[in-house]
């Protein structure tokens, strides 16, 4: 064979492919809708994730609904796979583009279409910056409640594609619990209208099951959120543990008590270490792990709530108690938390963030076993987490530059990850399973539980168009990851105990 | 044709196909757990919904998974549909036995497994009533939320294919809110795992699809449910308006000012009227509506609560506002919503109670719309219901001894639910579809969307054995509806404006 042959045709074969996408294209959207061109195209062959990159064949940014369902249904008609975008900061490469494919980015639907102060909704296109729906509802003096760390950049449509959370979650609820009603394009260029501005939806529950699903089963026109009034007070708690595990307990404690907090977030001792020089937000250096603990509401109910949490901190063993005495200093405590990913890329050449979820109760568990990992693995590892509803951020420090550290590092985040689904969590809590987890969602779930996923995405698309090759893996794959992991004559996969 | 004779000959087809059935059966279950004499399956031939009857072919009644995987796979060989039932109390017929098919009742599945107060969690077999869930969280102060009025009987396993509500759902979400993991068996035998205890599962979110299918795509075999901390202290305010409208913007005024309380319901001057003399509970009798009005919590954040709510009644022209000042008014003030069935049931021979949910802002335009149409097909229509989730129960009051009582009430309960469509809602709150609503499916959704149910329906059980021609309508079925409904000249079906 002569392979620079092969690769020539293969190029040529790649090149005709291109030039009949996008004559294709160019009849159902004005010509400066498609692009092509290396420089074109180069902006969009990654998204959060840098880490995997690929050129889309062809790029394309439809105007209007109508050439949505066109662009579905002229790609279905040539068999050519779709990626759905929005901002791009999705941070498991559910929008990294396809080879072959057209990367379908939905930035020009921009518009706010309606905001309805009276039923606290409004109807978005996808397009729309999660920020700028809370922008444009502050004169009403309501908001968008889930805040994932990107919402000043990433869009409802990408938010909507993810399930994103964010700090205030655990009492507002994901984006599934935000959104009352989805408009999308099938494959086939059909509408559909899923979910409805009442509190349950006849049939079947839909709704709940495109979002979420990490662009495989439509794409996402409009979008209609639910608004939640501003609270006209929020105070936060800083508290301070001797061990890991007594702040977990208090944790747990909070919950127990029936309180909700507005956001109950824990950083470990590596944490507030790397973060306070960065920011100065008075964080107590000497504790193992601090909790920030925030209620909001009427002045009234905070007061009464405070002392509720305060009391349970102390019961629990915290040594040192601080309220938030003003709004600057809420905001100067909720800094360092903000602040961890940049201050963790100050502390060290690179970090990997990864993103498990798992059992409230397991939190002490886990942490202990992720410092037996840093001592195993001969790295540093900064916890910085959603405490409140158990999801992790372990934040492993590496040195891209030097291999060994690279796979030290992926090492180390695969055993995090399956540690979580051992303790009976789960492999994602906010970020999806995109690329970066596909390995391990054959952790996660049976061979039954992996076919239903696979019926559920062949009803809505038969051809396995959209977004291939993502989020559930094959059998054929998880045969495959299973193989390269029998250390010691020992199958780890995928019969993992569950608990 | 002689008709008797093909009468005779159908008999005699369907007897040995139960003896077929039965001999199979039996080498799976033990011989007591198989029923097929009539006076054994007459008990079965209706739920709650007793106006559709019929005789199930064979009931069987497994005492293990491992039977309900046997039973499962022996009706996919010998293509016998199944229909799954809890404690038959659903009232849309979710659970009418198929004539030729298997009545599965999960009855024996009735032991509470695990209940940890730590996690706040349990895990319970499917045929465990919803109350006895409480009962035993109540020596840890814990309680499950949902509570639909028929709780003293249903069980957890149709709460999860209804995705049940109740007075405390606005607050504290449906069953899908409540539930975090179902372990279910497939038609094919398989068991799957839906949902995990993390707030997040990766993939698809099939637990979501699966509450609310209405035992269409499997049979659950085992529950997580979240339990929730019983709040120290509880109050009602009664509230009387002088019209309904105004009553309905008191409603979105709570909302609207970031309150959620434990319950908000709502009873017009008929019910009211009705229920009074039952209960003695104090109702005002003048008012054109009354609204219940719940907050729960610790002391503070009760009376907190209560001041605000009572300043946006008073705001919205409320004529009268009482505060229960002790439990056992509390209560009183709850009897007469709690009991207007039964009341309803004493003041005419018959009722038919509606099920439809429609947005908040329109509840005032939806009443005076009932109220007109009391007047068109001259009967008399209560209404009681979940006003804070619009979700509306209005009950028609008729005679069933007369045919032409029975028929104007089944066409004013369908206008009044495909009013509930054209208003942006839907044709049902938490009773579920089943049988009673299929046609309204039609009126709910597009040809796309009813496609998209029938592809995730066929994606689980491709033969389509479970629960048969219940709650997603055939094409067919909608156009012979479709065309039932022609009025003067008129199609009022399938294009309903939508807004």
């Amino acid at each position: 064979m002569n392979a620079p042959l092969d690769a020539a045709q293969d190029a040529l074969t790649i090149a005709r492919r291109q030039a009949e996408v996008v004559a294709a294209l160019r009849h159902v959207v004005p010509e400066h809708c498609v692009m092509y061109r290396e420089e074109e195209v180069r902006p969009y062959e990654c998204d959060g994730l840098s880490l995997f990159r690929e050129l889309p064949m062809v790029v394309v940014l439809p105007e209007t609904e109508s050439q949505v369902q066109e662009i579905l249904r002229l790609c279905k008609r040539l068999q050519v796979p779709v990626v759905a975008r929005g901002a791009g900061t999705g941070l498991s490469g559910g929008a990294m583009p396809h080879a072959g494919g057209v990367l379908l980015g939905m930035a020009k639907f921009n518009q706010i279409r309606r905001l309805d102060a009276r039923t606290c909704t409004a109807v978005v296109q996808p397009g729309v910056r999660n920020l700028a729906i809370s922008e444009a509802a502050a004169p009403y003096n309501l908001y968008y409640a889930p805040d994932p760390s990107s919402q000043i950049a990433c869009s409802i449509g990408g938010n909507v594609a993810e399930n994103s959370g964010g700090v205030h979650c655990l009492k507002y609820g994901l984006t599934v619990h935000n959104v009352l009603r989805v408009r999308m394009v099938t494959m086939d260029g059909d509408i559909a209208e899923l979910g409805s501005e009442a509190l349950d939806a006849p049939g079947l529950d839909l709704l709940a099951v495109f979002i979420g699903s990490e662009g495989m089963l439509g794409v996402v026109t409009e979008v209609t959120v639910k608004l939640v009034p501003k609270p006209a007070l929020a105070q936060v708690i800083m508290a301070s543990f001797d061990h890991v595990e007594t702040a977990a307990d208090a944790v747990a404690g909070i919950i127990a008590a029936g309180i909700i907090p507005a956001g109950l977030e824990m950083m470990d001792k590596r944490a507030t270490a790397i973060v306070e020089p960065f920011v100065q937000a008075g964080y107590d250096l000497d504790a193992a792990a601090i909790l920030l603990c925030e209620s909001d509401g009427t002045p009234e109910t905070v007061a009464a709530e405070i002392a509720r949490m305060t009391d349970v901190f102390e019961r629990s063993g915290a040594t040192r108690i601080q309220v938030s005495a003003s709004e600057a200093e809420r905001l100067r405590f909720w800094a360092g938390r903000k602040n961890a990913f940049p201050a963790a890329g100050r502390a060290s050449p690179d970090y990997y963030c990864m993103d498990g979820t798992i059992p409230r109760r397991q939190v002490g568990r886990v942490l202990l076993a992720i410092q037996e990992m840093e001592v195993r693995y001969d790295m540093r590892c900064a916890n910085v987490f959603h405490a409140g509803d158990g999801n992790l951020h372990p934040l492993i420090l590496f040195d891209a530059n030097d291999p060994d550290s690279v796979r030290r590092a992926e090492d180390f985040g695969a055993e995090i990850l399956e540690l979580c689904v051992q303790v009976g969590g789960t492999v994602t809590g906010e970020h999806g399973v995109g690329i970066e987890k596909i390995n391990q969602m054959c952790v996660q779930f049976t061979r039954e539980e992996l076919d239903a996923f696979h019926a559920v995405k062949h009803a809505f698309d038969p051809g396995g168009l959209l977004n291939p090759n993502k989020v559930i893996p094959t059998l054929a794959r998880c045969a495959e990851y299973g193989r390269m992991h029998v250390h010691a004559g020992e199958l780890r996969f995928p019969e993992l105990p569950r608990f």
